[in-house]
C-alpha cells in the first residue's frame, strides 16, 4: 500500500498537523503559479487552518477494527448514534470556523468503500474489503485526513462515460500493469486538497457494461507523482493576499473549503491500493452509498454555519437599532426555522439509518436526499433574509484601508456608527463576515455540494414507492380491498 | 374521580369500542339538531370509525405504572425511543384512515398532565400528580380514549383572560365548592368528541397573577351534566348525509377528526379531578409542554396523509397517460420532498427529546416548532401540486347520481374514460379522493392545528439564543477572543 | 346562422336577461336529475344572477361593426386602450361579485374567431371571415351571452386527438351534408352555460395534417337539440340548496361559474355556422389566440375576487381585534402584494398588446402567460395567507341553523363574539365568506382555468427568444462582437 | 446657479462624454487611496463606460420647456407613455451593458423635484419651481449627467433625525447664511459619482416639525469643494486591477453602478441651488415621489440583465450538452417567468400612471412598490436558478492566468471542454459572466436600492384601501347594503 513518504508517525496535535501538510509539501496551482508552502501561504492557509480545528475539536471514537481511540472522520458507523454523533460533529465544528472543515467527503468515501468492497467480495470472491481495511487502518492509526475525488468533468453530459468524444474526460485506467494500474482523466471540484494527506478516488455514475473501464475505486497520497491540482477561484478569493483581517470576512477560516481540479496525467496506482475494478454494477451502489453519506452532512454543517450567520445579522441589527422590530424578528425567526429544518432532516436521516451486509451503518436515503434538497434552496433564502437585514451598506462598505486611513477613517468612524453603545468596528466586522458567508462561493458549495437537486430528486422518486402508495389510496377510494401497507 | 357510568370494563376490541361510544349516548348538536346515537349517525360515524382503527392497529407498550400492555395512545413516554415511536404509528394510522385519528391531543395532554403537575407539586407540595396518576391508570387499565380541551374562544384577541368584557371567553371556576369547583367558558375546536370517552381541560396561554383565576386543568368525562358539544361545519359536510360512497371521498373515515365547540354552562367538577388550580406560573409551562408534544405529531400525521394524497394524484396521473411525463414526474417528486421533510421534522425532534423532571420525555421545543411550522406551509403546497397534476376535472366532475344514472351514466363513462386498461370508476374515486384530501378543513386543520404559525415562530425566537450565535459571529470577525461555543 | 329560437329582440336589461334565460329553459343535469328551470333553481340561480350583474354594470363600447353601443362582452378589441379596459371591468365585475362573471371566454373566443377566420380566409379564399361577422353582428345586436367550449375529454393524454382508442374523445364532425354536418364528442369545463344564449365551440390543441377532422370551430345556441350538459359538484355545492343565506358564503352570486360537461350527441350544425373545418394549420393559431386573450384576464379578475377576500379576512382580523399586530399586518400586505402582481400582469399584457392582421388587437403573449403562471401559484398563497389570518374557526364554526337554534344560538351568540363592537353575525358571515373564496373548487379554477400551468411554461419558453438573450450574453462575455439587440 | 466649471459646452458623444468626466477631476478614495483620473482608472472605468453607453443609445426626446430634443434620462414625464418608455429604455440599455447604468436615480430626482417644488410654492408662494426650471434646463441643455444623493448614514434607526446621539447622521445645514448655506452630514450608497456631472440631495424620512433642520433638498456640482466620497468595496473588486478580461465577468462595464458614501464637511450652496428648506410637511412627498419613480425601473433594468443572465446560463447548457434536458428547460422557463413578471410590473406601474398638479406624470405608487418588492425576491430566485444550472464549477473554476499558462492552459482546455462545438474559453467566459450578474453585491442591490422591502411592504398597505375593501365583503356577505365601489 502507497503512504504519504513525508509521515512516520500518527499526527497527535493540530501543530503536528500543520507540520505534516508542510513536510508533504502538495503543489498546488493558482493564479497561474505553482506553489508548494501550502500551510503557510495566505491564499491556502485558512483552508487548512479550518481543518487543524478538527485535531483540536473532533471528538474521539474507538475504532471497530483496532479498539483504540481515533479521530471521528476516520470511524466507520458501527451504529445509527453514530450517524447522529457524525451529524452534530459537524454542526459544532462549522459553529467554531464558519467553514467547512473538509473532512466529511473523505469520512464518507471511506464508509462507502467498506460497503461496497464487501459486497463486491460477497459476489466476485474479490479481496477488496480486506486491501481497503489495511488502508483504514493506516488512516486511523496515522490519524490522517482523506479526501474524495468523484466528479468527472464530464464534457458533453448528455453521453454517458464511454460515449464522449475524448475518451478521458472520465477518470480511467488506460494501461493494466502486473503491478497496477496507469490512470488517465480528471476530478473536479476537490475540496481539501490544501490540507489532505491521503484520496479516495470513486465513479460519478451508474454504469453498464459499456462504460466498465471506468468502473475504478482507488486510493492514493495526495502528492502522488502524476497528478496536477489547479485551485479554483473563489468569490473574493484575492482580499486572501490583502493586508488586513476585516475585508477577508473570515479570516482565521475562509468560507468554503477552496476546491481544486485534479489532473491525473498517467498516474500509477498499485493494485494493493484499488478497490474496484470494472466490476461495473458496483458503480451505482458506490455513487448511491457515498451521495446518501455526504448528503446527510449538509443539514448539520450549513446549520452550523447558518448560526454564525444568524449571529452576525442579529449583531448589525442591534448595531443599527433595530433587532426588536416586528418585522426584524420575524425575518430572524425564518432564519432560524429554515436553519433547524436543515438540521432536522440531518438528524432523522442520521436516526433512521439502516446496517448494510457489511456491518457499517449508513443514514436513511430517502431522508438524506431530503436534506441536501432543502439545502440547495433554503441556504439562498437564509442569505436573501441576512442581506434584508443588513441593509444596503452590505455592498457599499468602504474598503479596511479607508477606514484606517488618518484623512478618512475617522469620517468614516463617524458617519458609520450604528448606535452609541456599539463600535464602528464591530459593526464593520459583522457587515464583512454577513458577506463573506452569504456570498456567492458558499452558496454555490451549498447548491452543488453532494450533487445538484436535480439527483437528489431523481433518488426521491426511485424509494418513494409510488405503487404502494397508489394501493394506500385505492383502499381508501373503495377501490380495492387488499390490506397491505407501506 | 368521576368515571364514565356507562363503562364498567375494560374496551378490548373496535366493536367494544364502538359499543362505548353507543352505551354512553353523548349528545351533540349539528345543523340545528341535538344527536345521540353519534357512533351510527351518518355526520358522525367515519370520525368514530376513524378512532375504531387505532384498537385494531395502535401497537401496545408496557405501562411505566401498572407494567401491563396498554395502548401506545395512553402511554407516559419513557424514552425519545419512545417518542419515535409515537410519530410512526401516527404516520402508519394516518396512511391507513388518510384521516386525523383524534387521540394525539388527548395523549399529549396526559403526557403534559403527568409533567406539569408533578413541577406544581415539587415547588407547592400539592397532590395533583398522584391524583392524575389515579386518573392516568383509570384510563390506562380500561384503554379508554381521551381528547384535550384547550383553546378558548378567547372574545378579544388582543386582551388577555382577565381583561375581556365578558369574563366568560376563558374557562374558569366561578364558584368553589368543599367537594369540587363549578366552571363556566367554552373551548373551541375540540377534536374527537364523537369518539371520546374522557377529556382533558386546560389553558390556553401564558398568565401572570392577574388571571390565575383562568390556571384551571381538569378532567371529565366527556358525557359530564353541563356540556353542550356543537359541531362545526367542514368543507363537504352535507355529502355524508347523501346516498352513494365515491363523492363523499374517505366514506370510511372522513378526512379531518370533526370539531366541537363545548360550551361549559356551570359544570361541576369534583377537587380530584382537578390538576391545577390557581398555580397561574405554570400554566405557561402547561402550554409549552402540550403544544411541544403536539406539534411533534404533524410531520408524521400528515406524513402519513400526504401517503395517500400522493399515491392517488399518481393514480390519477396513470389513468390521464401521463404518469412518465417529466413535468409530472418533477411535481410528484416535489409533494413526496415535502412530504418526507414534514416527517423528518417529526423524527428529529423526537430522537432529540429530553427527560422531564418527572421522568417522562417530550420533544425538542425548538424541532417540534419547526414541525409545525413547516406543516402550515408544505400541506397547501402539496395540495397546490396536487391540483396542478389532476387537472380541472377536479373541480367539475359530476355526482355520483350522475355517474349511475341509466341516461347520462353511460355517456360520463364514454367520455371521462382515460387510458383504456383504467375504469372510468376507479378514475372517479381517486378524484373525489383528492377533492377530500386537499380541501379547505383539511388544509385549515394543517395551519391552526397546535396553534397557529405565529405560536410556533415565537416560540421559536425565545429558544434560538441569539446571544450565542451572536458570541459566535464575534469571535469569528475577530471582534472577541472568546472559546465559548453554544 | 341559427339564433336561439326563443329570443325575438334585444335584450336591455338584467330583468330581461334573466327572462330571456327563462325562455330559453336550456335542460342541466345534476345530482342525477335534468333541470330546465335554470334561472330559478336554487342550484344555478347565483351562477346566473352573477351574470345578470353584467347586464348592470359592463360598459358600453361602440360596436366597430355596427356603430352602436354594445356590450364591451361582445367587443373586438380595437385598440390597447381597449384591452386595457377590458382588464379593469374584469375586476371591477370580481370586486362586486366575489364571482367569475362567465362571459369572458365568449369574449376571448369571439376575438379569436375573428382573428383567425381572417387569416384562413387569406390563405385560402374562404369566407369564414365575413359568416363569422354576422354571428357576432347578431351577438351584438341583441346583446347576448356567448360561453368557449374548448377543452376536449382527451382520454389518454400522452396522444394526440387523431391516436385516441375512442375517437370520440374530441369532438370531431362524424358526417358532412349538403347544409351542414353532424358533431360528435364532449367538452369539459365549459363554464356558464346556466346564463348563456350562444357557444362558441373550438379546438383544444395544436393540429398536424393527421388530425385534421378535429379541426373544427363552430357556434351554435345553447339549447340546440343534442347536447347534453352535466354539472359539475363544486365545494360546498349543497349549501345552495340549504335554508338560510350565510352558510352559502356567498349567497348572491355563488365564488365560481358553474362547470357543465356538454356531450354532443350527434348535433346538427349547418355551415353558416361553421368557421373553420379541417384547416388544421390554424388550431394552434386559434388555441394560441384564445389563450393568449383568456390568461390576460386572470390577473385582473382574480385581482378583483382578492379585493374581496382581503377585505374579509381584515374584517375578521378587525373582529378579533388583532388588526394591527405587526405579523398580521405583514401577512395583509403580502396578500396585497401577491393581488397587485397579478393584477400588474393583466395590466402590463394589455398594455403591450399587439395589432392582427385582421385589426383586432390581442394581448402580449409573453405577459399573459406571465398572468396566468403567476395565477396559479399567489392565489393558493393568498388563500393560505387568508387562513392563517383568520383561525382555525373558519374550519370549525358551527352552522347558520345552529346560530338560530333558540336553545343554542344564544350560547355561539355570547362565546364566538370577538370584540364587543362588531356583532357575531358580521364575524360569521365574513368566516363563510373566506371560507367559500378560498376553497377547493376556487382554487382549482384559478390553477387550470386557461390552461395549466405546463401550458403556460411551453408558451413562454417557445416566445422568450434564447438564443437572442444568448447572443446579449456573448457579446458582452467577449465571445462575440455583434451589435445585435434583442 | 452653480455649474460644474469645466464644462462649457453641450455634451454630444460619448467621447465628449468620457473628456467631460476627465476634465471634472472629481476625486474620489479607494482602498485607502485618492483618485482623481476616475474615467481612465482600471477600478472606475468600467462604471463610466456604462454611462457613456447612454449617450450612444438613450433615445431622444423633446423638452417641454425648451422644445428641443433632450436625453430623455434628463426629461419630465409629460405622459403615460413618456413612463413607459423610460421603462422600455431601461431594459434595453441593461441588455446592452448587463450593469446598472446609474443614471434612473437622478433621473427620479429631477422628476420628484419638479413635482414636489411646485407643490411647495402653491403653499407658501416660495419660488422654488422656478429656481429649480433653471438648473433643469441647464442640465437639459448641456447633457449632464445628473445622480441622486438620498440615504442618510442614520446611526440608530429606531430613531429619526433630530433625535441622533450625533446630530450630523443625517445630512442638515449647521449655518445660514445671506448668499446660502453650510451643509453638513453624509450620504450613502450613492450610485454613479464616478461618472457624474451634477447631484441632487434630499431627505430620505418622513419629517415632522421636530425634524424640520432636516428638510433640505438641493442640487450642486459633483466636484463641489467639502465633499469627499469614498467608493466601496464590491463583490470581487480587485479583479477589475488584475490582467486580463475574463475573469473581470464584464469587463466593459461591470455589473453595479459602485457605490460611494458622500460626506459633506460643511459645504456651500447658494440658495439658488436649494429647492426645500425647512418645509418639513413636504419631505414625505418627496421622498414618495423619488421612491415610487425609483421602484418603477426595477422591472425593466433587472428584467434587462434577467436576459443577459438568461442567455449565458442557456449558453453553459448549451456547452454542457444539456439544454434539451426537461429539468434544464423548466429552470430555465422559471428564469423567464420571474424575468417577465418584473418587467410586467415595470410596464403596469408605467401605463397606470397619474398626472400630478405639476403637470409632470408619475407611475402608480401602488404597482411601483409592487414592482420593487418582486425584485427584492426574484433576483435572488433567478441567480439560484441560474448556479443550478450552471454546476459546481460556477465556484471553482481556475482563474484566466492558469488556462493561459503553457503548461497547465493546455490541460485546462481539455479538460473542461463540454461539448465539442463550442470552445472550453467560450464556457469559461459565460460561467464568469454568470458569477458575475449572479453576485453578491448585484443581489444586495436588488434588495436595497429604492428602498428595503419593508419600505414597499408599508407603502402597499398604506394605498389599500382597507376599509373599502371590507365593504365590498361586507355588501357581498349580506352585512351591509351599500352600492360603493373601490
Amino acid at each position: 500500500m502507497s503512504k504519504v513518504k513525508s509521515i512516520t508517525r500518527p499526527i497527535l496535535t493540530s501543530e503536528e498537523y500543520f507540520q505534516s501538510i508542510r513536510d508533504m509539501g502538495t503543489e498546488i496551482w493558482a493564479f497561474g503559479e505553482k506553489n508548494s508552502e501550502i500551510a503557510d501561504h495566505p491564499l491556502f492557509f485558512p483552508h487548512v487552518n479550518a481543518v487543524a480545528k478538527t485535531y483540536e475539536l473532533a471528538p474521539k471514537v474507538k475504532s471497530h477494527i483496532s479498539g483504540k481511540d481515533i479521530s471521528r472522520f476516520n470511524h466507520i458507523h458501527q451504529s445509527t448514534d453514530d450517524l447522529v454523533k457524525k451529524a452534530k460533529m459537524l454542526r459544532v465544528l462549522n459553529q467554531q470556523t464558519a467553514c467547512c472543515i473538509q473532512r466529511c467527503a473523505g469520512m464518507d468515501a471511506l464508509n462507502a468503500t467498506y460497503i461496497v468492497t464487501y459486497e463486491i467480495d460477497q459476489k466476485y470472491g474479490t479481496d477488496y474489503h480486506e486491501r481497503f481495511n489495511k488502508f483504514l487502518s493506516y488512516v486511523q492509526d496515522y490519524n490522517l485526513v482523506t479526501i474524495g475525488a468523484m466528479t468527472d468533468v464530464k464534457g458533453d453530459r448528455s453521453k454517458k462515460s464511454n460515449e464522449q468524444a475524448d475518451p478521458d474526460l472520465f477518470v480511467h485506467a488506460i494501461e493494466e500493469r502486473e503491478d497496477g494500474i496507469i490512470v488517465r482523466g480528471a476530478k473536479a471540484h476537490l475540496t481539501g486538497v490544501t490540507g489532505a494527506h491521503e484520496m479516495m478516488v470513486f465513479p460519478t455514475e451508474n454504469m453498464k457494461e459499456a462504460s466498465k473501464d471506468y468502473a475504478l475505486v482507488f486510493s492514493c497520497p495526495v502528492d502522488t507523482p502524476g497528478i496536477t491540482y489547479i485551485f479554483g477561484r473563489q468569490t473574493n478569493d484575492s482580499r486572501k493576499l490583502e493586508k488586513g483581517d476585516i475585508d477577508k470576512g473570515n479570516a482565521q477560516y475562509a468560507c468554503v473549503g477552496g476546491e481544486c481540479i485534479a489532473i491525473f496525467d498517467d498516474v500509477f496506482i498499485p493494485w494493493e491500493d484499488v478497490y474496484m475494478y470494472k466490476e461495473y454494477e458496483f458503480a451505482g451502489m458506490f455513487v448511491e452509498a457515498f451521495a446518501t453519506s455526504h448528503r446527510q452532512n449538509y443539514g448539520a454543517c450549513k446549520g452550523g454555519i447558518c448560526d454564525v450567520l444568524i449571529g452576525a445579522t442579529y449583531g448589525i441589527a442591534k448595531a443599527n437599532g433595530v433587532e426588536k422590530a416586528s418585522h426584524i424578528k420575524d425575518k430572524i425567526g425564518e432564519m432560524i426555522h429554515l436553519s433547524e429544518t436543515l438540521y432536522a432532516s440531518s438528524i432523522a436521516c442520521s436516526n433512521e439509518g439502516r446496517k448494510t451486509s457489511s456491518g457499517a451503518y449508513i443514514a436513511n436515503t430517502m431522508l438524506a436526499n431530503v436534506t441536501k434538497l432543502n439545502t440547495t434552496k433554503f441556504i439562498y433564502e437564509v442569505n436573501r433574509l441576512a442581506h434584508d437585514i443588513c441593509g444596503g451598506i452590505l455592498a457599499t462598505l468602504p474598503s479596511e484601508a479607508d477606514f484606517i486611513h488618518p484623512e478618512i477613517g475617522p469620517l468614516l468612524e463617524k458617519y458609520l456608527r450604528g448606535i452609541p453603545t456599539i463600535s464602528t468596528n464591530e459593526k464593520q466586522r459583522l457587515l464583512r463576515l454577513v458577506e463573506t458567508l452569504s456570498g456567492g462561493t458558499a452558496s454555490v458549495e451549498a447548491m452543488h455540494g453532494a450533487g445538484p437537486p436535480q439527483a437528489q430528486k431523481v433518488m426521491m422518486l426511485r424509494d418513494a414507492n409510488l405503487e404502494a402508495k397508489l394501493k394506500l389510496a385505492q383502499k381508501i377510494a373503495g377501490i380495492s380491498k387488499s390490506e397491505d401497507t407501506i
